[in-house]
């Protein structure tokens, strides 16, 4: 067997743990140098293989890549950049084999979502038609949760803590302040399309908080939820609402787009979360408070989740050792055995399974009024949850890595994204 | 001496550590059992007094008081209520004068913000006129760290870690990103007069993060910022702006204000966030997020500085140490005697001196071009951020501790509050 090197590259939106898999891959490869030469990461993703901007990992020290593991988003950049099917963007998918034969690459190790597992299963199959192979393995890896076979992604269950722990705390905040101020707070969470994340709010229920979530599976019901927020008030004296970004109306419009304009007639972005806390407001006269937790909760390494992380870099490490293995096109798994005690096994999915499959949350895991989340669901995610995962600290903040990402020399001719 | 009770109420918007004032109130009550009876807190606040729901903290066990420690927001009710001048609703304080008298309590420990050192220097005078002497002691707490004399407010390192370490991780999202999406983050934080949360944006230079801030102590310069910002962009990539929700115009219109309509016509309550990314959106094209944190950072307990809490509790105890040394009308202080190392004492100030008055961010605190902070800010804040102080956790979320509060039988005919 010649000695290949391999590549490894981060897409899409990053998360609190894409470096922990990011850290795995590399301390794993370097741990079977026999086999695998150098690790070449993509600066900002694919764009950098597209462009022939390999970073080389062997320059990084064993300390600054072991500090990758306590690390929130992509050390080495990522990108939303979507190859376009093969049949209108061949170009690409020959440039990517070009540029992994210039720098004899044999490994293409590529974290992400479902775009990414497409991109991953393309380019082993057309890796093998142009007489190069490429092992192909993908890398789990989103917030959204959304990804088929694997019991669960690499980045939600810190998203899940995240948001159950902030919820809880801004919850006990309105406890105390409903009586003269605020009765409602809403907080808007990320999830077009699936409502895994804002399910992670249904878990306060334990601490007797009265919470109402909405989710992207669920038509909004504007009166339904009106009546329900106001239930919730009169009995408890106030109301906590997590209501997904991918709410929305029957008609498919989000609850975001409310065709609001300025002052100046110019059209005005706004969130879910403003628009739910007035649509009460006008409704029920309550003063209310929002919060919009965008980017802040999928890069909140600081409340990581303990199993989220292990798995991250289970995962990454899962992924070499099927390279390893001489397999190809396939993505390591998350198999659960059993809720309580929690436990779970490493599994193997091959991607054409994987590619282009959304995962949603199943409707036995929302309570039948489509505002809370079911006991099956509470099972389901309180493993994911669980323990915490302190980064490093100095002067006060966390102690993260930046590493050096120094480039190796280009080899081919420029080359055009579209 | 005659042994009279305490009573203690929390008043305005709740921190992530004024439960560990009460923790230190009740806690140092208790050990004082010769001098001091039961402590009473008041249910939602200072309004608990005036209609005469006093809950009797005895009840509750040592473990559960020394819970409150690590668990945020107000224990036993806040309220956002503010007594009228003397000449203006003399009754109210009448009332809670007879309140006390009703249930022997000599000893009123405040503790909240400017508003409320005012009422508790009131009540004290008051008190004395109408020959029923009380001891009146404020506990400082505010997250906008406003309040005069004291060198910080407990709550405020909370906030201000919280504010630093979510902005860092956001940050390191954006860097990930910016090569083919994010360019501008903007995260909107609390302070509508002060500056002091938005300062601790720009901890992160040491992280070599290109921030912009805006303070609410600077009037904006629409042309100048946008100018800012796309100079940091050309340089770095990606920019991220921390906007304080007081941040305005030469005017004093909000930022916030836009005079927004929805498709109804509706009056849209919008956040600065959204309208400072929209604002560089169509100037400079820039794609962008925002957050808007709001009581989630005020509630953050998960991330609270260790500074902040063990002062939280200082000035709690000192409260009652000032109370038992026949202290009337003051407020125990941080007096800081050196940044590096960070050494303080707790001092005492007159409440006269304490009552309506704002501390601003001073200019030499913010740097020349309005957009960020001095090394001389710097060194201020940095030791109020320092260290961390977990909460214990279960099941996955902080181990937050709900009171029994039981209230104590009512001795006075009712009482409307105006």
């Amino acid at each position: 067997m010649v000695k290949k090197n391999a590549f490894y590259a981060q897409s899409g939106g990053v998360t609190a743990v894409i470096n922990a898999s990011a850290c795995a891959v590399i301390e794993t490869a370097r741990k079977h140098k026999d086999k695998i030469g150098k690790v070449y990461a993509g600066r900002n993703g694919i764009v950098g293989a597209l462009i022939e901007e390999l970073i080389d990992t062997s320059k990084e020290s064993a300390e600054a890549i072991a500090g990758l593991r306590h690390t929130p988003a992509g050390a080495f950049g990522s990108c939303r950049y979507k190859l376009k099917s093969l049949d209108t963007n061949r170009r690409e998918y020959e440039r990517l084999i070009e540029v992994f034969k210039a720098h004899n690459i044999g490994y293409f190790f590529y974290n992400g979502g479902g775009d990414s597992a497409d991109t991953c299963f393309k380019i082993s199959q057309l890796a093998e038609t142009l007489g190069y192979p490429i092992q192909a393995i993908h890398v789990p890896k989103t917030v959204d949760n959304d990804l088929p076979i694997t019991d669960c992604c690499p980045g939600f269950g810190s998203v899940a803590k995240y948001i159950a722990v902030s919820t809880l705390e801004a919850s006990f905040d309105v406890r105390s302040m409903c009586k003269t101020s605020t009765k409602v707070f809403v907080i808007e969470v990320m999830g077009r399309h699936a409502g895994w994340i804002a399910a992670a709010g249904g878990l306060l229920v334990t601490h007797a908080i009265p919470v109402v979530i909405l989710f992207p599976e669920i038509v909004f019901n504007q009166e339904k939820f009106i009546a329900h927020v106001e239930a919730k008030v009169k009995k408890s004296g106030y109301c906590i609402i997590v209501v997904s970004e991918g709410c929305h109306y029957e008609n498919g419009q989000y609850l975001a787009e409310q065709g609001t304009h300025d002052a100046f007639g110019h059209a005005q972005l706004g969130g879910a979360a403003p628009v739910v806390a007035n649509m009460l407001k006008e409704a029920l006269g309550y003063k209310f408070h929002w919060a919009v937790a965008d980017y802040l909760q999928r890069s909140a390494r600081h409340i990581a989740s303990k199993t989220d992380v292990k798995q991250a870099y289970e995962l990454g490490k899962a992924a070499v050792e099927l390279a390893l293995k001489g397999r190809n096109a396939v993505m390591p798994t998350i198999e659960r055995i059993s809720d309580v005690p929690y436990k779970y096994k490493i599994g193997v999915a091959d991607l054409k399974d994987v590619a282009n499959v959304e995962k949603f949350m199943p409707r036995s895991f929302i309570s039948k009024d489509g505002f809370g989340i079911t006991e099956k669901c509470r099972r389901y995610l309180i493993p994911l949850i669980q323990g915490e995962d302190y980064p490093p600290y100095a002067d006060g903040l966390p102690d993260y890595v930046t590493l050096k990402n120094i480039g190796i020399p280009k080899k081919l001719k420029p080359f055009k994204i579209t």
